[in-house]
C-alpha cells in the first residue's frame, strides 16, 4: 500500500497505529519518530526491523504518509521539519482529538506544497505508552476523517484506516469538535472534576473515601487517570465547545438540585428515565456491550 | 444460622440475598414478598422450596430476620405490616443507601419492641431484576452496618451479612451519608446529568452523537441506565449532602472552566496530575482492577 510510512510520536496511539501497520503490510519500511528513550527500548521489541529516528532530517524526504501521533501541542514545532524535508507527493495525518486547532495550524504554518489530511479514530484507554498498544485497537472503531478538497489524499487516508479495520466517517472540522466536545471532552472534564471534589472532601473531612469508591466514584477514577498533556491540549484547543458545554453541563445541574431540593418527583424522575434511551440507542448502535457491570474484579 | 427469614421486594438485590442464602444454607426457611407478578414467577425457576407472599400478615410471626430489599419509598408503607405481626426476637434490616432517613423512620413508625439494624451492602448494578441476582454479588464488597446500641441484634446482622461474603465497616448513620454522597450518589447524579446535556445537544443540533459515544459517553450511559425509583429515593433522601455536593462540583468546574478560558497550563494539569493519584489508591485498595479498559467489546 505504501513504501515508507512514518510514525510520529509512538506511545499508546502511535505504538497501535504500527502494530496494526505490521499486521496489514501497510508498508514496506516503516520509520518512527520518538525522542523518549523509555519508550524506543519498548518499541525496539515490537520489531527488530524499524528505523527509529531521533530526529526529523533529510531521511524522512521519501516518506509516503506521515502519521502524527503525538499530543496536539507537540505539532507545531514538527511542521518546520516536514516543511523542510518532505516532498510534495507525500500525504500528512494526524490522530488529534480536536480539529479547528490543527486547521489554523496548517494554514498558518504547512508548506502549502504539502497535504495534510486530518484524522481521528475514537480509540484510546486510560492507559499511556508503547507496552499498551494492539493491532486490534482501531478494528470496528470509528475514524472520522475531515473533509479535504484533495479527493487523491483524502481517498488515501480513507484506505488507510479502512485497511487499519476502522469505521469512516467523513466530517466538517467544526462538526467534529462540537460532537466530540459532547461524547467525549466533556465526560473526560467531568470525570476529572468529580475526582478533584472527591479529593477537595477527603481533605476537609478527613475520612477514607477511596475505601468505598466501589459504588460509582471508581468508574470515573478510570477516564480520570488519562493522559494529562493529551487533555490538557484538547481542553485548550477545543475551547469555546468546552466553555459552553460546562455552561449546558451547571445549567442543567441547577434544575437537577432545584429538583431534589422542592422533592419534585415528576421532574427528576423524567430526567432518570429518559436517559435510560440514551443506553438503549448506545447498545442498539453497537457502542457498547449490554453485559451488565457488576465491578469488573468480581465475576 | 436462621429457622426463618423473610426478604421483603426481590429485585436484583432482594434476589441476590436470596441466592446468596440458599448458597451458604443462612436459613432452615425463606420467605419472600413481592407484588410484582413479573418477579414472581422469575424468582420460582430459583428455587422451588420457597414460600413467596403476597401479604405480609400473621405467615410472618415468626420470622427472625427481616430484610427489606424494596426501594426506600416503600419502607412507610411496610413498617406498619411489621408492627402489627412481628415478635420482638427478630431482627429486621434492610439495604438501602441512605441511612440518616431511615433512622427518622424507624424511630418515628416502628414499634419500640421491634429492632431494626441499618446495613448497605455496596453492590449494584445498571441492570434491575431478579433475573440478574447473583449469590456472589455481596463476595469480597464492603456491607456497611450503622452502630447500634443493641450489640447481640447487631452482631447477629455483622454475621449475616460476612456469611454472604461481605466485608464488614461499621459506621454512624451521618458519617455514613457524607461519604456515600461523594462515592456514589454524586457520581451517579453527574451521570445523569451528563445524559441529559448530550441529549439537549443532539435536539438542538440534530446531530447524532450516541454514534460516536465510544470516546466517553458510553461509559457513563452504563451508570445513568440504574433504576429510577431507586436513585430518585436515594437523591431526595439525601437532600441535604446532595445540595452540598452538587455546589462544591459547580465550584469546581467554575475552576475548571477558568483555567481553560485563561489557558493556564499549570493549574490545569495540576489538577489532571492529581487524579491520577485518587486511581493509584483506588488500585491499591482492590476497589478495581488494573486491566486497561478499551473498550469492552473489542479485547
Amino acid at each position: 500500500m505504501f513504501n515508507k510510512i512514518l510514525i510520529v510520536g509512538c506511545g499508546l496511539i502511535g505504538s497501535s497505529v504500527l502494530r496494526a501497520s505490521i499486521n496489514k503490510k501497510i508498508s514496506k519500511k516503516i520509520f518512527i519518530y520518538e525522542i523518549s528513550k523509555k519508550n524506543i527500548s519498548k518499541i525496539k521489541k515490537i520489531n527488530s526491523k524499524l528505523t527509529i529516528l531521533n530526529k526529523l532530517d533529510e531521511r524522512i524526504s521519501d516518506i509516503d504518509l506521515v502519521i502524527l501521533c503525538t499530543p496536539m501541542s507537540q505539532y507545531e514545532k514538527i511542521i518546520p521539519k516536514l516543511n523542510m524535508h518532505l516532498q510534495k507527493e507525500s500525504v500528512i495525518t494526524d490522530v488529534g482529538s480536536t480539529k479547528s486547532n490543527v486547521d489554523l495550524l496548517i494554514k498558518k504554518k504547512l508548506n502549502k506544497t504539502l497535504d495534510w489530511i486530518m484524522s481521528h479514530p475514537i480509540a484510546g484507554s486510560e492507559v499511556s505508552g508503547p507496552e499498551f498498544g494492539n493491532k486490534n485497537l482501531f478494528k470496528n472503531k470509528w475514524c472520522i476523517i475531515i473533509k479535504d478538497k484533495n479527493k487523491i489524499k483524502l481517498n488515501r487516508i480513507i484506505k488507510f484506516w479502512k485497511k487499519l479495520g476502522s469505521n469512516i466517517a467523513i466530517m466538517d472540522k467544526t462538526e467534529h469538535d462540537k460532537i466530540f466536545a459532547i461524547t467525549s471532552h466533556l465526560p473526560h472534564l467531568i470525570a476529572y472534576n468529580l475526582i478533584k471534589t472527591a479529593q477537595d472532601f477527603q481533605k476537609k473531612y478527613k475520612k477514607n473515601l477511596v475505601k468505598f469508591s466501589a459504588g460509582g466514584l471508581r468508574d470515573f477514577s478510570r477516564t480520570a487517570a488519562s493522559n494529562e498533556i493529551m487533555w490538557k491540549d484538547i481542553f485548550f484547543s477545543n475551547k469555546e465547545n468546552m466553555i459552553n458545554s460546562i455552561d449546558s453541563f451547571i445549567k442543567n445541574l441547577k434544575i437537577f438540585k432545584k429538583n431534589i431540593n422542592k422533592f419534585d418527583e415528576k421532574n427528576l424522575k423524567s430526567i432518570l428515565v429518559n436517559s435510560k434511551k440514551v443506553r438503549k440507542q448506545i447498545l442498539e448502535l453497537k457502542q457498547d456491550v449490554s453485559k451488565p457491570n457488576f465491578g469488573r474484579d468480581n465475576f
